[in-house]
């Protein structure tokens, strides 16, 4: 009889491992954070004695929810300017807002409501690219989320930082303090091909190989940015990235609306991973990612909601969604991406883009106990013939009652346990107020 | 001093009138199932007098959404088979346990489920097409929803009706019996170009004249259907449903994913409405309606989620934020249908394609008290900068508190008064149980 902290029981448990096994009355055991056993609920007497044993008899336990794209901070520009051209949008609204007032003080206050509103939906994980991420990064130590925090890089200033090395620098200390911390891990972020050098990008090459991180950057989003990179540079941007060196399994390629056979097949062989942001993309106008394509290929597939300016929500289980939905409209066949292909990509594939998957991504032995509970008893999921699909196809965020992250629970009967509502909605409409 | 009914007070007033205003502090007066004023909450003492005044602060009252194309008793399908070709979903799933299954228990149950799943979402009126309406007419009846009931032809037989003939005789005995109804209106509902003949449309197409009423159909699904076409009758459908005389503003043409730019002019100048199904039309990758370039033309544009078996949800809030993002991307053009636009497509424009305009699908003088309270204080909702940006881009049905039909209270903080939620689950599973 071992001593453990906490034995959550339920109805169905997915654990997206390698097998896509689908457990009915089974239990995970937890202790010091990470998940010991997965067990028939009948055998956990035989086996365990624990003073907290959790039952959730309408629900299903699965790993929480990986947002492998955003900018949280932004969340306070939700529904600031819609329905424009993306230039408008960028150049009227979205920059002159950011210019006047993003500081350390917005962007915790940004990071917060994005943080909240991301644990209320089930995602217990997300991949962010934003200025001032050690505001961001200290809602992510006292919230008990998980994140993966980038360190962006522009040619450009912008209050964070006036140049390259000024961002590189930044970036640098950041990672510096969080390098040992459980739950934050640090990855480059160059924005895009059209704001960031080749000399910027060689260097950071080097210091992602030395450092052993990951790299994130919107590529391919747009008609336009192939456009200005064939008149800068006289190539699609995909072809200088890879003749630059950049295309390799540490890259997480954001967006990639904008691709040839010929690159898809570059993609594959390079071992890069795509985040997908369907809705965004859909908004913004911006192209048709070819997600069944690139899954036929064997690429690595991932899920963000990308910034709340242009989303309007941080909600993955629309996502997830929407992109079974999409794929198979743009590749008109209704058997691309099924439902658990969709769940895949917004769990273990993000966590493996991240180089975090021995960690999360999966509710395995030895892993993070990152779990949420969906409750499939509400009449929206009746009746249930197929326990994927009704999470894909019938679900949605509301249906999430409880979240951990690393065996602590963050959600609980859809109240949160480290952030406060009330305090976090009351500094956004401060802030709405002045930037109106 | 009037003595009325009854007084909503609240924070927003969406009342998708023609001059598309936003109010703020106003009151909507209902006596005796209808609107009666519209005035600003301050000056409601100068004026009325009312028993139950209520106050919603931190909400907008808007119409209640109208699903213009749904199948409500396939909601007992719901995933019942996904991500499977349309002709493997439809031969080896749906139409065995649809010969199997349906009848009058069945489809009352399906009804059941699929009303109480609208009204929790804010939906307040459908468009129905199935067997067996006059059971899902007594759930309308008893429910106190609004609804349009198609009465359903088809050549071939069902468990319903043998033939042509006798799904017209019994079309007809459900339009007489609730030809007086407050909340019930029937229309002749052909399924498909490829399942009605000749001789049948024109029958209808004359009844519908002389009973003036409206009729939905099927049309432009799939490619297979306009292939089909071409062999049988030498022609697209359009062609041949125009030929016959149909096209006109009775007609409510639903899907409408395969269309050349010569038909868009056909359907503008013959004043056809469109009932988009945006979800349905991607999961079953039957194709895209071009909805922008509908919108251009000054087509009547409605949005339906179709049956909860090709859904998997009956979600208008869902749809219609998917009519706005998929518009968007069809187009390459991220200022197509802007939030207003989908709102009216899914409140006005269903209730005009209808012919039921006079009395329900905005908040107006003299119309229905059709009406929903939208609860936008919730952290998915903040900061908030533009109502209907946030009604379409960031808010989700559950955020719907309150729904009145023809003045009657049908949800109330999220609890149905009508409908007993707890027996319509344990139906729906019983008739599961069976199903599987």
């Amino acid at each position: 009889m071992k001593n453990v902290d906490l034995i959550l029981k339920s109805r169905w448990l997915l654990p997206v491992d390698a097998s896509r096994s689908l457990l009915e009355n089974h239990a995970l055991v937890i202790h010091e954070g990470r998940i010991v056993d997965i067990l028939p609920s009948a055998d956990i007497a035989l086996h365990y004695q624990c003073q907290q044993i959790l039952d959730y008899p309408n629900h299903c336990l699965m790993p929480g929810l990986i947002n492998n794209h955003t900018h949280s901070p932004m969340s306070l520009f939700r529904g600031l300017a819609d329905d424009l051209p993306l230039m408008t949008w960028l150049n009227e609204h979205i920059w002159p807002a950011e210019a006047k007032f993003i500081g350390d003080a917005f962007v915790e206050a940004g990071s917060k409501l994005a943080i909240a509103e991301m644990l209320r939906g089930g995602t217990t994980c997300f991949n962010d690219m934003y200025f001032f991420p050690e505001a961001t990064a200290r809602v992510v130590d006292s919230s008990g989320i998980r994140a993966n925090l980038g360190m962006v890089v522009l040619e450009f200033p912008t209050a964070w930082a006036r140049d390259a090395d000024e961002y590189l620098l930044k970036g640098q200390q950041l990672h510096d303090h969080y390098r040992n911390h459980p739950r934050i891990t640090t990855s480059y972020a160059p924005h895009a091909p059209y704001t960031v050098s080749n000399k910027t990008l060689e260097a950071i090459i080097v210091n992602a190989e030395e450092m052993d991180l990951s790299i994130q950057m919107h590529i391919h989003e747009t008609a336009d940015e192939i456009d200005s990179s064939q008149q800068q540079f006289g190539m699609r941007p995909l072809k200088r990235l890879h003749q630059l060196g950049l295309l390799s399994p540490r890259l997480t390629a954001v967006h990639m609306t904008q691709l040839t056979e010929q690159e898809i097949t570059l993609c594959a062989d390079t071992g890069i991973h795509i985040a997908h942001c369907p809705e965004s993309n859909m908004k913004l106008a911006s192209g048709f990612c070819p997600v069944a394509q690139l899954a036929e290929h064997g690429i690595n597939i991932t899920i963000g909601t990308d910034g709340a300016a242009s989303n309007n929500d941080l909600d993955m289980f629309s996502e997830l969604r929407q992109t079974a939905l999409l794929a198979k409209a743009v590749a008109a066949n209704p058997s691309a991406i099924p439902a658990i292909e969709a769940i895949e990509m917004a769990t273990i594939n993000a966590a493996r883009s991240m180089g975090i998957d021995n960690s999360t991504g999966s509710l395995e032995t030895g892993k993070a106990a990152d779990i949420i509970a969906v409750n499939l008893n509400e009449l929206e999921t009746q009746p249930c013939y197929d326990i994927t699909s009704q999470l894909v196809y019938a679900c949605s965020r509301d249906k999430v009652t409880d979240v951990w992250v690393a065996g602590k629970q963050l959600m609980k009967q859809r109240q949160l346990t480290t952030l406060d509502v009330h305090q976090i909605v009351d500094d956004a409409r401060q802030w709405a107020s002045q930037i109106r």
